[in-house]
């Protein structure tokens, strides 16, 4: 209920603040007899880490984990994997200047309202150092998928103005060969400059995070109220900064007629697909084979360095000022966080699947 | 798991198919000493209801309903409160001819695949008659929370290409007062006339439902996976034929600045309030006092007269054909559903938060 | 939250009261495909049914049930199995003359303290006529087990100070052939005269039901906090009047020495056994496949004849005084109740158990 | 699902291994604003603590614990607490022995079996060092009960034979004044001295232990299938070693008549008491304002130093022996675990009945 936890049969329950001892995550639920790569988790780590480009925040974090539990001689052994990552540079006293004041548009605000008591330094709860957590379970999440053959990538499909072409061709594989994480170069080098630039005002935009996922079986997710799409839009709206997401036609969907927003079937060689998909690999909250497509938004980051008008805890006007080492953008690394947490949705949904027909537990 | 249970404690359970024996509900977890207001039930109900304009399926449907429990002597008394609906209008034959048939962009084929088994009339379990046990719902945790002064208030903000201007006033008194349930009667007659249009032709068109919850208290959500508004996105997500929701600035979100998109923190005689409301109040997952504004996308109704190619549950190619009554447009009637799964996540995380703080506790 | 719902992956919630409308359940979860016996459900619903016998309640109850959901052709479809039994012999006047009187024993003062208000009618939700609704459920999921070749026999083992003699050898299939459900006849004969002795005095009596669970497969159950005896005891514990529940060798091995009470593992033809069972088939949580065994500790029924001192609402001193119909004993109806809710559990957790292997997902 | 979490609103999940890395708890849920007392913490570890006397096993476990997060300034945050006991005893090579064996009566079979892998070193996961991450979360959750005046004392009241006279005066506070954790001197005694003989012969006993909660609210505990009675019998069926529980009257019931059994209600003074307490507490369900009382029943542990017989991994018949520090008697030791188990399953259920009744809303 007090809403750390995330999943039902592949669930995990994250702890830990921006400048307290570090962060960390239980997975429970985890299939045993996976041989964990360690090396995995910790390039997935390398992707949302801060300091890895000129166009994310310089700020150091560690991403050096332990595993506290769950696995013995490199094998999963079905009990709980617990993984901290302990905080180095913590300089809590960056933010003594606005322990009694609230951010604009931070949750220093509501947290003080609704706990009574805040860890101010650098969000502690509510940053999004949290989100380290995440791409832990969900590269454990991806090995396990992995090994069923499904695929899932997250791109950079837009930040501010610049969004790539509707009709370019794009190659997933290129997502990683810049920093902004766009496959289609030409725009990454768009989006890299127009970053660069709101940077060097102090300033911060949005952007837009698309996602694929290939190879998902027919059959998953629940119907009603556990719809696939419902449970990857809360998994998303859940991270950090998302104002938004659409699945398959999404959005556009308000203007189109439904003899255009139809995806005919058709059986190629004995298998069903559809000849679009506007339903975005899911329907009635069922997949069905198809590539799953959806969609986030991601507001522009809160901390900015202008002055700006505010109020203290005790209501009173004041100022807050940016310092230091804030992300200009957040959506370069949040890719591996969409991917991470469309992963552990997938997986928990397969695991629930496998008790759905009688004529499978007869086996 | 099996997906047919929403919300933590203010819990529904929904059950029933379009054409079986009825659809109903099961509430555990309303407050006890609710003098329940049944006409409002019933009013509620009346608002989704087929048949109630020219724009909307002319099919018909029991509305009337039977208090199975939980109420005496006409108050809640803390035990589940079960409602149910008996299905009149069955007409099962009418679906005979697609019993065998993928009707292109529903939920036949998933269901057939992740079942084995598939109740064919009208869609069975998939069908948007489910969405009657959430109005009534819905209805209840309204009373609820109008008792603490929270109202909720949705309407339809755009149909195909034709929206509510930006800078129109609106009065939401105004919503009920025609048959789309946009409160812009300039563009409500533009949209009417739109679908009337297309309803002709035999095909169907998308919309978006905008919704604005007013009076929440400060503190309401749990952060981290629990996001108020991923509780929302969810919740809205899972209603039938829905692509897409967003919070506060939501899409439009990637285009703008931080130094825009910051809302500033203002006390006025002691309230503390935010001088614009990008954030559609909430920040960090937690309700800040503002009101809660989100959009929600809803694709054209799948259900068409055109002939459309498909393939049969053996594979073979097939036509399918529409047949008789159905919504050319969906969100008139989808209005109170918004309304009642935007309740329920509302009442459900007043009822948790009543436990967050300890001096709470004393009293 | 508000405890109406019981399992993860086979989850019922039930509603109803004694005397309002009727009883009913929602199980979610039953794996589709099912072909669905409904004789079965209403010959387990006799063996509950009060005035079955001269030793049990002559109340009158209505056992004709109906179902209202998830089943198309009289097979499972996967989607939620709700089941009603409207109530008939309701006669709320035999109870207006404790509307205001807290019953010893019953839960009438900790229903009004927590809600604040109460149906007073024959206990309300409290009454064990909610115990109709779990009836149903469990021989829905013991078809499933029977499938499996699972099979769950609970038998009354005691009655005040008579039991079944520790050495004598029990044919379960014997238990019905009498009406206080034991196998031993000449037990039986003793408990029937004993019950029917205490009846007369208007007096009421307790009682024990042992339970043994044959081809459970090994490794069912999840460990740490959902030890399989721990869930069978929460399910055990949770039915009206029990006060007591051991798992194999129970209390008895509070005199034991280790080197008595371990169970040495032998391999018979390739099959791991246990010599001795004081496990109870369950070990670390775990079953192993040996038969669990488990006994329930009934207490007297608290409606008794004799008038006895109480407070009323207003804390004022009364006399309650014992009216008609009421059970001396309730062991011979609970035995389908204890079966019930050991199905549930052990099914859930046969679903549960599924996606426990890495291997089992990759086929 | 995979069993590892406990708790409602205030949820702990427990991870960790005997032989592995450390032993861990996230307590999410534990309300804000707790001036953490660690010393307490660490107190209660104490009296769980393995080597605290002569007649517990001599093995040494580190119960220096590192508080990971929720806390600031000494405060709780309301976030989720992460504790965590790094161990340092490990001696794995202690266990090579018995690599492939399966002890008797201990969880080795049923893990190989469920999970296909198994952390043979000290039992592993299924080892009671677990037990400590439930101390720790009930010493967190008894200062919230202490602030609310609630205590819960449990206590030592057999060991095979010997047991506390029926008639014996008992005065709780004198539990802690011998190593058995009795609070009848004369009777704690006769138990060290049976204790000690058996350890002398390498075997070991059972034993039982009895908990009394005073000051509980009335109205606490949810009816139906999460009585709190039902909840306090799962909790203490969790706890390792334990084959039954009874609340109450328990299986003494069995033998009483209903004139017997039943508890009168009295007004003393304007509180609402009852004369005897068979129903121990509880009624329906839920709390009535007396004392809890239950008793637990405790096997004896497995682990004793003659050969046994026993088959290994490969299904081969081999000899299983004990080595080195076990303890003869483990209800000393858990004494501290079932006052744990038992806080946090009434603190649950507090949280949980915040939110009950409609007029507590609306303040």
């Amino acid at each position: 209920m007090a809403g750390n936890t995330f999943g039902n049969l592949y669930k995990i329950t994250t702890f830990g603040e921006s400048h307290g001892k570090g962060i960390g995550v239980v997975i429970d639920g985890c299939p045993s007899g996976l041989k964990l790569d360690v090396d995995y988790i910790f390039a997935e780590l390398q992707r949302r880490k801060p300091g890895q480009s000129k166009i994310v925040t310089q700020r150091h974090e560690n991403e050096e984990f332990e595993i506290l539990s769950g696995i013995f001689e490199g094998i999963t052994t079905g009990t709980p994997l617990a993984i901290f990552i302990r905080n180095q540079d913590q300089r809590s006293k960056d933010y003594s200047h606005i322990a009694n004041k609230f951010r604009p548009s931070h949750a220093d605000y509501t947290y003080a309202e609704k706990y009574g008591v805040r860890d101010y330094r650098g969000g502690g709860r509510s940053s999004a150092r949290e989100t380290a957590a995440r791409v832990i379970a969900g590269a454990v999440a991806k090995q396990v998928l992995n090994q069923m053959g499904i695929s899932i990538n997250a791109f950079v499909s837009q930040v501010g103005e610049i969004s790539i072409p509707n009709d370019a061709p794009l190659d997933l594989s290129q997502t990683e060969e810049n920093i902004i994480r766009c496959p289609h170069q030409e725009t990454a080098e768009r989006m890299i400059a127009l970053i660069s630039q709101i940077k060097k005002k102090g300033d911060t935009i949005g952007g837009k995070i698309s996602c694929k996922i290939k190879n998902c079986p027919v059959g998953i997710g629940a119907p009603v109220f556990d719809k696939l799409h419902a449970e990857l839009g809360k998994a998303m709206l859940s991270i950090n900064a998302v104002k938004g997401f659409e699945i398959g036609s999404g959005f556009d969907a308000i203007k189109m007629l439904g003899s255009q927003h139809n995806d005919i079937f058709e059986n190629i060689k004995g298998k069903i697909i559809t000849q679009t998909n506007h339903s975005g690999g899911i329907q009635g909250g069922i997949s069905n084979g198809m590539d799953i497509n959806f969609n986030v938004a991601f507001k522009p980051v809160a901390t900015i360095i202008s002055k700006q008008d505010s109020v203290d805890s005790e209501g009173k006007k004041t100022i807050v000022e940016g310092k230091g080492r804030h992300d200009p953008c957040v959506v370069p690394r949040a890719v591996p966080i969409v991917e991470s947490m469309a992963a552990m949705v997938i997986l928990d949904h397969i695991l629930i699947d496998r008790s759905t027909k009688l004529e499978n537990l007869k086996t």
